[in-house]
């Protein structure tokens, strides 16, 4: 394997994931051991694949220690999905649903879900470019809110909350897409986690979500109008089963989450998710050639945004950078620049070629 | 490869996928040729994976000579998704769905649509059992129905359309997710038509939709209160790139499409299929031993469904053939007995196996 040439996939998602997954993957393809059929042929009903689910929901709640009173779901559609799931779902007619705008992801929800009720909006960071998330005293939530939603990390805009927003009693929904599980998460301060699998988790094409069993009871008394695909009382009494799941991405996924495991768990990707941004912000701060576009208490993990002094040399950089073998460190255009994208598989040595070529680049142009 | 020990599958779906499409995805997993990332790690924003998928676009467009008035779709939440899909774009209110009941999976795409609007069975076979298809004679379409909706193949009775319904000017929906692409198509006379990818396209986790374009400003109309996901013309208009999409599944769908241009396209598997359907039967006819469940005219190509006199020389019949390596051979519990699914990829010397272990059985039972 180790003669196959690859390079540093700095991308925002679909991401990289870890080589061993990948060569697990690529050892079973043709037949898993012992089944005489690929895990792309096998059937959605049969023990082998049944035995994969229940082993990828069990190290998910190993890993973040979810409480029994939480269902796992494995479904299909990206967080743009539960953008409706969540609303079709947990608000009722007459009730409100508060939600902090935070960035695009988190202004996409708030479109979804005005299209289901009605929404009140507790607090934005757009006057500030989305350059940092809202501090605790800016949280005003609404009485009797039917839920609070929020987005722990902006892919986009590269910053993320440090610690939940407290909001009561109100249920909170957490869009974790882009920092699911890449360092420890308190699931008993959350109604309902979700995250598309495709940064920190496995392949895009399987979304989780993490939901409280208080909230079904909403579902249930919506489904006379709510199509049963988007209905999570369905999918969490069916264990994710009620239709053909995508059986594949749920494999790798359960495959990424033993690695996890294997790393330490939570704790342990988190303190090298640390490390690996620690060394990117100390190059960007270091003299003044680079900028952070994020405010320094809301600096993200894992998507380090930052920016040069003209757009002529930002272009320069991300050619010169993906000649390099540097992939995918052109921003999203909504903020510009860079971005490097540094999710629990991304490798630290990784990090320190970024590091190196920064530092060669401004002796060249600084 | 050869070495690796494989058993023939006759499951119903997840089902069996082209060796020669299995052994290219392993070969590439760990990084595809001169881009070296995973096609599990790839942006799906990449010039690489755009060209992945207008690549699929294009070969299934070729397969089925479709017309440019059509769009081609990826999309995510198989068949059971499109059963809420087709009413909640295509049904305006105060308008008539027409559905044809033939089945399990027909009466649920018809629950869905009561959720949305007024829906008219035009015509159900449940009182057969489900074991045949309505003649042309028993359809009467409703005057300006909205569009009428049925399955061309019934994957759990095992029966099938041998020529598409005739409805006039109305527009045509077809759930064809267990026999998409098993024979030519005449794309021409539907409106929509969509399958599940997971029994002969590829590996389940996409879905295909194929849609006229004039269907679209029936979406747009109902743009206000439709989720984003579920609209066809936000997918249509962002070519299936409006979120992140199953971009392994989209991947190896191309793989298969590929491999099934190579063997000569729709009518050269039709004509396998035909053979491999036709042994089956003969063997079944052959002396009154076994008993066909669907009604002659009506037999699926795809899902062929028999009986033994009694549950317990079925059991026997299930446990002794898993024994000799014929896999999924158990029937739905709907229709009980057996069922033999025999997609595009399952081998006709898996048939002619299951043939012989026929003959050994009713020697040995008979």
């Amino acid at each position: 394997m180790t003669t196959i040439h690859r390079v540093h996939n700095f991308a925002a998602g679909p991401a990289v994931l870890p080589v061993p997954v990948l060569e697990q993957i690529q050892r079973d393809l043709i037949a898993l051991p012992g089944v005489g059929m690929s895990i792309l042929e096998i059937s959605h009903r049969s023990k082998t694949f049944e035995s994969i689910l229940a082993q990828a929901e069990a190290d998910i709640r190993a890993l973040a220690a979810i409480p029994p009173n939480y269902h796992v779901l494995f479904l299909q559609g990206g967080a743009s999905t539960q953008f409706s799931m969540v609303p079709m779902n947990l608000l009722a007619a007459g009730a409100t649903a508060d939600y902090i705008d935070t960035g695009s992801w988190a202004d996409k929800a708030i479109k979804e879900a005005r299209k289901v009720g009605t929404v009140n909006i507790v607090v934005s960071t757009k006057a500030d470019n989305y350059a940092r998330v809202p501090a605790q005293a800016e949280l005003k939530v609404t009485k009797g809110a039917a839920y609070v939603h929020f987005t722990s990390n902006n892919t986009i805009e590269g910053t993320a909350y440090r610690q939940l927003p407290d909001v009561g009693d109100a249920p909170l929904v957490n869009d974790s897409s882009s920092d699911m599980f890449s360092r420890p998460i308190d699931v008993s301060r959350h109604a309902l986690i979700y995250a598309g699998a495709q940064k920190n988790m496995g392949p895009a094409g399987v979304t989780v979500v993490i939901i409280r069993d208080d909230m079904l009871p909403r579902s249930v008394e919506k489904q006379s109008s709510l199509p049963t695909m988007l209905n999570y009382a369905v999918h969490a009494e069916n264990k994710s089963l009620y239709n053909t799941p995508p059986a594949f991405a749920v494999y790798a996924l359960g495959l990424v989450m033993k690695w996890l495991r294997d790393l330490g768990g939570l704790a342990a990707i988190g303190a090298v998710n640390e490390r690996k941004a620690a060394k990117l912000y100390a190059e960007i701060d270091r003299t003044g050639f680079y900028r952070g576009t994020a405010q320094k208490g809301s600096r993200s993990l894992m998507n380090v945004t930052f920016r040069l002094a003209t757009e002529d040399l930002e272009n320069r950089f991300i050619k010169d950078s993906t000649a390099a073998g540097l992939d995918g460190l052109k921003g999203h255009r909504a903020v510009g620049g860079m971005r490097a994208s540094v999710y629990n598989a991304f490798p630290e040595n990784g990090v320190d070629a970024l590091v190196s070529f920064m530092q060669e680049f401004e002796r060249k142009h600084g």
